[in-house]
């Protein structure tokens, strides 16, 4: 015999069988009507993209991530001789972690890249389609992204983000918008005891001048503080160190980060500090905007946080959830990143909803609703009675009354249908005879095998249950 | 000023922004609320496949199409080298039109392809999960696929697929239950001039033998009969002549196919073969059964349907709609191919819905509900007055009562605002001021600039309008 096929799905990716779709169906519903309620309106991008949009924007191990696709053709041909006798040549550049080829080698070879993240194509959209789009434009995107990473628990190749952006605007209503969005998007899930963290880029810059670190180490400094939930205090000094900052102002950084003071007393802390008093400023004004929303009891302020991304401008902000290690989602305000292919400035500010952390979350803790969109009903036909044609009349009118509706096909006992019915959560089955006026029924919440329903009460018969 | 970087969707894809994906999330969810009510349950698969699973599967132009994921790491490295020898060769082998390389050097390349149709991915599924899924399992699937096809006018390498498939029943219910299911979600759609045409793959070969066409000459005698629509009888004559089919034989052939006549007529005329008798059985059932759905009025008997795929191989179905060439969908039972990768013969019935080409239609015949999901009221602050927070407050209190509500965040007149409200479909703005009791409300179906209405009072207002 031949070698059984690898029928898995390929590495890092999943199928999703019904019973987890309409898991992730709901999910997402319900992330998409709140998002609606705020007047995001949705946008979709292709899946892959040049690479020339796509390389270059997430740093050299990013680029290494993208899944790239194969070039066609002539193209192709011309790619693989040019790539081979670079690589035939002695001596030929192979750089990178387990023997990567040269980038250059990639671009010869490929021409597209599958989509990394949302934020790139927004920044494309928002370039390409500049005259079409609103002075400030709302959108979400909720799609599959792919990185070519190893794989592990709850790390996939392809996953879903949701973003929500607000393009085009420096108000901070806008960064007030998307919270209250997020947080009311955790509270329908049924999500309670969640925080929203808050801090601003401007105040952590102003701990590290004020902490009298030269501003050239100061992604340093704050990648290392970013660090503060994973290594702890000793770990982060330490870090701070090896990156050649004085154990001085390593302890002042440290001693601003970590004081919990309120803002208040931050003011006196930095006075002076122009920048440090904008940062404030701009908190206060979030935090009393917020107030004014349901998201007002869990949005805090935690001067610890840093989140890795250089991007940021202004406002930055995570998810946390209690007993829960790493975030379910964050964001912030970037201003000078959406403008990378118009050429323009346009301030932006987003929050990215971890779609497959909530899931996990979720399913440990039993918050999903049960029998997620399953049958109502499996019309079957009486035994020893050629009864297709009822089967299907009966099935129709159920379906007029709006009730999901499956035929039984096979031949099995009624006894059996039932048995299988229940086990896979569909509480009735219908069973038509040569009398189409009157139909035998089971329902889970009925006791006894089956009762004599008239066709004209069964929608109202199965509903009422 | 460096050059500016190319913005546009990649050649044969699409950005949709908001107007363009409200339509099609329409569409898709009036498919997908009529398959669950049809008792289908949904599926997802991944993006990219093992190329082993994709490839061989679609003739060989379909190989060319599939796009290739390009390898990563040192199978990358290797890759290129022994393709690169290989083209490096003198009079190295390159085949296919405009230069493409032999596909054995693309698999040097590549290990995974995107998704080439719906098809595969579910007998791989079904190959998978053998012991998971019920033994008659009813799946829709609406996801996209990709082809590295020329792109042209409604055509594109990314595309939507919108299958249901009854998988491991012989039961002429299930060609019913698609066949309804199907004609559903068109009149859900709108239309109403479709009709779905009906024949079967047995009957077809039944004309062949009875015209005394050789079988080894089968597939040829169907994908020309297949050409009617397009190039009519003389043509369908002349390739069945180029092809070696007697003149007699032909003429036999398309007497049978182009007779009109009903299936009682056929079965005179096709005594005595027995695999005419059983497809003529079969089509007097399958049209016997759909009398008692709802799609009754729209399924007709037609023998010249033929369908160009080799893999069907009962009953064959196709949506034509007037004043349309070509068709919006088309499926039929097809029970040699789902085993393919675990080996068992498992029957399957399916029918697959066309999305481009039915938004095409609904497009150019203004079948679209207007104002798909736009917002319903934008929050503004009044002139002069500091009201973001304002703003917030009756905006989340608008949103408790089911409203989408947009916030205002530029600086611009209540004239202004109206008008560019009204300009993108929103029909009501709402002014906060210093009294959160009372604000000012514009409608577009109230004459005059504003009213004065009770903030207890508001959502009704709007939604009564």
């Amino acid at each position: 015999m031949a070698k059984k096929a690898e029928t898995k799905p390929p590495k890092g990716t999943r199928d999703f069988l019904p019973v987890d779709l309409r898991r992730r169906e709901h999910v997402v519903g319900v992330i998409k009507r709140i998002y609606e309620a705020h007047g995001f309106q949705p946008l979709e991008t292709p899946t892959f993209e040049r690479l020339e949009t796509l390389l270059g924007k997430y740093g050299e191990e990013g680029d290494q991530l993208v899944f790239k696709v194969l070039h066609r053709g002539q193209p192709l041909v011309d790619g693989i001789r040019q790539a081979g006798q670079h690589l035939l040549e002695p001596g030929a550049v192979v750089v990178g972690r387990s023997g990567e080829t040269a980038p250059a080698a990639e671009k010869l070879l490929a021409d597209m890249g599958l989509r990394y993240d949302l934020t790139v194509p927004l920044a494309r959209v928002v370039a390409e389609y500049q005259g079409k789009l609103p002075p400030v434009w709302k959108r979400y995107q909720i799609q599959p992204v792919w990185r070519a990473d190893t794989p592990g628990k709850g790390r996939f190749r392809e996953f879903y983000q949701c973003d929500v952006d607000v393009v085009g605007s420096n108000s901070p209503l806008v960064e007030a918008d998307v919270i209250s969005a997020v947080a009311e998007c955790l509270r329908e899930l049924g999500f309670k005891d969640f925080e929203i963290r808050l801090n601003h880029r401007g105040l952590l810059r102003a701990f590290v001048e004020h902490s009298g670190i030269p501003l050239a180490l100061e992604s340093a400094a704050i990648v290392a503080v970013d660090k503060l939930d994973k290594v702890g205090r000793e770990g982060v000094t330490a870090e701070l160190g090896a990156k050649g900052i004085s154990a001085e102002s390593a302890e002042k950084l440290l001693g601003l980060v970590l004081g919990e003071r309120p803002i208040a007393e931050l003011k006196q802390a930095l006075a002076g500090h122009e920048g440090g008093q904008k940062a404030l400023a701009e908190l206060e004004t979030v935090l009393g905007l917020v107030r004014s929303t349901p998201a007002q009891e869990h949005l805090v302020f935690n001067a610890t946080l840093a989140r890795g991304l250089g991007y940021y401008t202004g406002c930055i902000f995570e998810i946390a959830v209690k007993d829960l290690a790493g975030s379910l989602g964050g964001g912030g305000r970037y201003d000078g990143l959406i403008g990378m292919f118009s050429g323009k400035d346009v301030p932006a500010c987003g929050f990215s909803i971890g779609l497959e952390r909530i899931l996990v979350v979720m399913e440990e803790r039993g918050m999903f609703p049960g029998q997620l969109g399953a049958v109502d009903v499996v019309v079957a036909a009486d035994k020893d009675v050629d009864g297709a044609a009822g089967q299907l009349q009966v099935a129709a009118q159920l379906r007029q009354a709006g009730l999901r509706v499956d035929l039984n096909v096979r031949s099995a006992s009624p006894g059996a249908l039932r048995k299988a019915a229940d086990e896979s959560g569909v509480p009735c089955v219908v069973f038509v005879g040569a009398d189409l006026g009157v139909v035998k029924a089971w329902h889970k919440q009925v006791p006894g095998p089956e009762s004599s329903v008239s066709i004209s009460d069964l929608a109202q018969w199965i509903r009422s249950r």
